[in-house]
């Protein structure tokens, strides 16, 4: 071999040079709850059907997928409720790439897509990478939006593409219909509410699905990836009007979701109350996390996710090394004095809390 | 429900206004032969096998995927041999993911991507869906392409990212590696030779990999949708110097491909050999759609891929809905007086031909 080609030397993009890939840390640690995954397993009865599904799937997977992804979003469309139909779903590879198509259709080059920080750290990347410039608003000091301040910075930047996280990562902060609303009529643009974390809210608290009648430019997003422990498989989706939904088969690539995706999704979909079952007991170590973090003398936020961010650390850097030597993973999210933690099962919990609770860290 | 939204109704992008869903019309039919699959299911011993690696990775499958896919990585670089290591290898949910990862690290707006026409449509349609122009070369007659022409017309477009389809969809034809290497030497940008089909080609005959050594912008991409019976599967892949892998991993979403995709595909090539076992078959219905073809007065151009382009078609729409009516179903890609149609099993080839003979529609 002669001389190692760098990155350097190829032709690529200028906005790219000196840009890192996006990604947490993958470490193989005993506990890891950095990345908000559901830290429990798909029950065995439910892992057979998908199983027997993606076995019927395999006899025809020399052929191309249905396109349509037809019976998902028939799927989708049940689960979710609220008389929703299947033209009305749209779904692909996860979340991200979901995003990604509403911002290949609304946002891309010349335009521009919104968000209020400190919110999901994919949205700018997501942004730049169709690209479309991001601009950036403001939130109170617990992160909380009032819908009409948050109507008047959304006037102000006039963005092509809002994007509202309800509840919002990585802070956990609850977000009201009202402001949602406020928001929408601020605005010419695509709203999309992603509600990735929603299961986790409190059971009576109402979707922004229930807002959609009328708001042909309003976007629901959700993810398979948190409540319903699929992150492996990556099905993201979302509810809006058919007319959106058409914008975005402009942008999707055919045949983007597999054959054997499409299978595992409909399958679990089909068994949605078991995979939903361990969303209460996540939600009950989520709440523990909090008042032990409190009682620790940590300043937890309010969460209505599975996760919980906290401040009062001195030295996040060196708390989080600190853990991560005691074989526990979790995030450094890059908010000053700040950690964000999942909630994961109650022996994880535990583990975290106590060797936190071994570590001299509180600011 | 009041008055029903129109996508006109919506902020879409304007470049994205008036235009329709790429894709080939989706038809139960009972003979299919439009879309270049392998139309022999995946063996049983195989299926068996890629369900127990699924069943595995379902254990897991609520954590997320190994964002690097390094056993998959290196199951490519062991098929593809030439001394390939996991470091030159990419993959993504189909080969048009593996090349929009490649256009948008290298080419998107304000740059340029070049192709000889007739070839691949999705080329066009990915470079303009990151950003950039296309720019469309020319073809001999018989749509063959010569070291000397074909660089002076790289030399001339200087585009930031040209394809080459060897052998050439939708024509067939096959391309010689001289042409490569000239056109490589006629830019400095991104040379993607697509060998989509390239199992199909006479097995003596030498691939782009090995032009790789020293050339640090040349990118040879595969798939498994077509010899490997895999299209339901939607698993694409490449193989380049290791700094142009890195320029991917800066544009690609996290966790693009799924750990079932992951599983499936690791499995499937543990049993390259009996995967590629109907590769012989196909091509000698490729060769009797060829002899035949030519029998009955039409005329097919050479192809060294799955499927047979041919010229002499007095209304090609005309006697494509014929064949639909008698439940076949081929492709007409747009070139005059021509169709296109997939080698099938002998049965489905002969469903054809026979169906064919029928119409009278030579011109």
């Amino acid at each position: 071999m002669g001389r190692v080609t760098s990155l350097d030397d190829l032709p690529l993009r200028s906005d790219l040079r000196g840009q890192k890939p996006y990604g947490a840390p993958q470490a193989p640690l005993p506990v890891a709850l950095n990345v908000n995954e559901n830290t429990h397993p798909v029950p065995g009865e439910v892992a057979d059907d998908i199983l027997d599904s993606i076995s019927l799937a395999l006899r025809d997977v020399n052929r191309y997928p249905d396109r349509e992804f037809t019976e998902l979003r028939e799927g989708f469309a049940e689960y979710l409720g609220h008389g929703l139909t299947r033209d009305q779903i749209w779904a692909a590879n996860g979340s991200n790439e979901v995003l990604q198509h509403v911002l290949q259709a609304f946002a891309g080059p010349g335009r521009t897509a919104f968000g209020f920080g400190p919110t999901y750290s994919m949205y700018p990347l997501l942004t730049r990478g169709t690209g479309a410039a991001w601009v950036a608003g403001t939130r109170a000091h617990d992160y909380t939006l009032t819908p009409a301040g948050a109507a008047q910075q959304v006037a102000d930047a006039a963005p092509d593409v809002v994007f509202l996280c309800a509840p919002n990562n990585p802070t956990g902060t609850p977000l009201g219909l009202d402001v949602i609303a406020a928001v929408y009529d601020a605005t010419d643009g695509i709203v999309v509410v992603d509600e990735a974390y929603f299961e986790f809210a409190p059971r009576d608290e109402r979707s922004a699905l229930t807002l959609l009648p009328g708001r042909e430019r309003l976007v629901v997003s959700r993810t398979m990836s948190k409540a319903f422990a699929f992150a492996g498989a990556r099905v993201g989706y979302l509810a809006a009007d058919p007319a959106l939904i058409d914008a975005l088969r402009l942008v999707r690539l055919p045949y983007h979701l597999s054959a054997l995706t499409q299978a595992a999704a409909s399958a679990a979909l089909r068994h949605a109350p078991v995979m939903l079952g361990m969303v209460d007991e996540i939600v009950a170590q989520r709440d523990r996390l909090a008042a032990t973090l409190d009682a620790l003398g940590y300043e937890p936020h309010e969460s209505w996710t599975n996760f919980v961010l906290f401040g009062g650390v001195g030295d996040p850097a060196e708390t989080w090394q600190q853990l991560y030597d005691r074989g526990i993973l979790i995030r450094d999210v890059g908010i000053p004095h700040h950690l964000r933690v999942t909630a994961g099962t109650e022996d994880e919990t535990t583990a975290f809390l106590e060797a936190l609770a071994s570590i001299d860290s509180a600011a």
